[in-house]
């Protein structure tokens, strides 16, 4: 499977990628290799890479420790020493074998080391090879202000294989699920119903519904690659989930949650405003509401903590103009961009959220 | 004078640049504004922009000190924190008010910061005007390595008013200077004839000749916007000069050399390497070595500083498969990319610029 063999940014999945790979060091004639990796992904995925590769020139690994918290700008210096410490050139490659983190972040040191270096995206979280693999973003975070620092530029190619899910503990694999019952959700009622039985324990069913779900993002990002209007649907769940993930990770009261589960209770949210504000039919949101919360915790936020959620909002790089923009849904595949919501209307979707019962 | 009315980068120089301005705000139509100043400029450059504009809408400045050695990760930091407290959005544009280091500071914050935001270049030193102003290059140094992060992206557009020069001390203004001499070399003699008898004093004759120098260099850059072949021409005296300027950065016994005085000698350098080793005229050669020297300070390096320069040469962005490649000259006007040279010229090199009489 592939999306197209002439463009940067292809994206590979499963049964040819790693002749895909040798074609691309064919085509790139990289002067040296560099790995990146973080301490998870060295151990669990790094000796599969290696037994599928044989690389002829002179390779490295890099490793940043595992973790969001890492993905800063910290991190990205001393990825730039290393690299020019080494002896990195303009015809170096780098490799980013790992989930979100080390692709999003090993992009953005690709991206600005001598003004870029060619990079190849191997993802290895389920996240990662349904939401990071596709549309060019990379970046880190500032403070607890997520992906504040950052480009859009497609990697070289990108390469899935299902294989690393096996890798993953099973709360990183419904992270990433959230990410599917979005592209459901801003799509088409068929996969949602189909993703929402995901078992990703079913390699072949996953990889296709995996492959269904890089192909609806993929239509997303080509028709919109500058996010100046449709693309913005992808932000479904986002805009209060990335809020309520800077909270969390800040919050000495709470634990840090996986983008992934701030994001399905934002998608909670967003389709109880949406049921509200523009008719999203009332009976679709309670079966939304009861899929999620079988599948992600719930989570109690005080009064405190909402007030703390909602001026995070702000900080969104979504706004434009000052203004707070939410994607709503009409209906299962029918979405509505950069709709204002009012800070009552913020508070009674937390109200609903804090009373749906936990299936 | 302007190069183009329709693209991104374009470059406006004196008569009209202040009504493009009005126009390039009506275009972007800004949520907020931002300059971007140096502790220099601000005090020499801002209040003069502000008699120019009328801003209707929200604007603040920001400042970071002066000088390279502020060009840095550090100072994007705070200016990247410094957009997201007082709540820069993607709609907002960033001024860039100064020299070659706010235009490529500036640049690249302005790049990164939530993905990229626009931005408009007002370079106020002869270096910024004649040489940052064109080819979207911007960056940061990496410790003492120069421009080692950093992105190719074009602003909205490039401002030129020679007016900013008559703030400039002598020795800035020499600086810039050094790549017109440049862009005399690698491409016209008669320009380099002309450009030898400099005056900045007269006003209208500098401006004509700085705009033939953006001419010079656009030409090139749009050849070969990505540096694949023709573009590394510009890079003419650059290889050694970058070196030179490193280590007198970092050199307890020497002074930091602004980036044209270092350019300057590696200018020398590469001339005779050329007339060496492609026959370069040698009559020429000692033409060219009394006119720099005319202007520029003869530094004296000891046999160690020249090993430590040397060993630096590694680092050069432009390097590719670990070799150090040099632009050398066949003639004035007359390049020849991608030279690999012997560390012995490159010491004979060195002895040739030690024996030149200052005149």
């Amino acid at each position: 499977m592939n999306t197209n063999t002439e463009n940067r940014g292809a994206v590979y999945c499963n049964e040819d990628v790693w002749s895909i790979f040798e074609s691309n060091l064919q085509a790139l004639q990289p002067s040296s290799i560099f790995v990146l990796t973080d301490t998870n992904t060295e151990k669990l995925c790094l000796p599969y890479f290696l037994g599928k590769i044989q690389p002829t020139i002179q390779w490295e690994v890099l490793q940043i420790p595992v973790g969001e918290s890492h993905k800063n700008i910290t991190t990205c210096l001393q990825l730039w020493s290393a690299l020019s410490e080494k002896g990195a050139d303009r015809k170096s490659l780098l490799i980013n074998l790992g989930g979100g983190v080390v692709t999003d972040l090993g992009g953005f040191v690709a991206c600005t080391f001598k003004r870029g270096i060619e990079f190849i995206n191997i993802p290895t979280s389920l996240l990662a090879m349904v939401d990071a693999s596709v549309g060019g973003k990379n970046g880190v975070d500032l403070g607890h202000i997520k992906n504040q620092v950052g480009l859009i530029k497609d990697p070289y190619s990108v390469l899935i294989d299902t294989h690393f899910l096996l890798t993953l503990p099973e709360e990183e694999v419904i992270s990433g699920f959230a990410e599917m019952l979005k592209h459901g959700l801003i799509s088409s009622e068929d996969y949602w119903n189909r993703v929402a039985l995901f078992d990703v324990s079913k390699t072949t069913e996953a990889a296709k519904l995996i492959w269904e779900s890089v192909e609806i993002k993929q239509k997303v990002v080509a028709e919109d690659p500058f996010e100046k209007g449709h693309r913005k649907t992808l932000n479904y769940g986002h805009t209060l989930g990335h809020a309520i993930e800077s909270h969390c990770l800040t919050s000495a009261e709470k634990k840090a949650l996986l983008h992934g589960e701030a994001i399905a209770i934002g998608m909670i949210l967003a389709t109880y405003i949406s049921s509200e504000m523009i008719g999203f039919p009332k009976e679709k949101l309670d079966q939304i509401a009861r899929t999620i919360l079988k599948h992600f915790e719930k989570i109690s936020f005080a009064k405190n903590e909402i007030d703390a959620i909602i001026a995070l909002l702000k900080f969104d790089k979504k706004n434009a103009n000052g203004k707070v923009l939410f994607v709503l849904l009409k209906d299962i595949g029918n979405c509505k961009i950069d709709c204002e919501v009012t800070n009552d209307l913020l508070y009674k979707a937390f109200e609903y959220y804090e009373n749906l019962k936990k299936y």
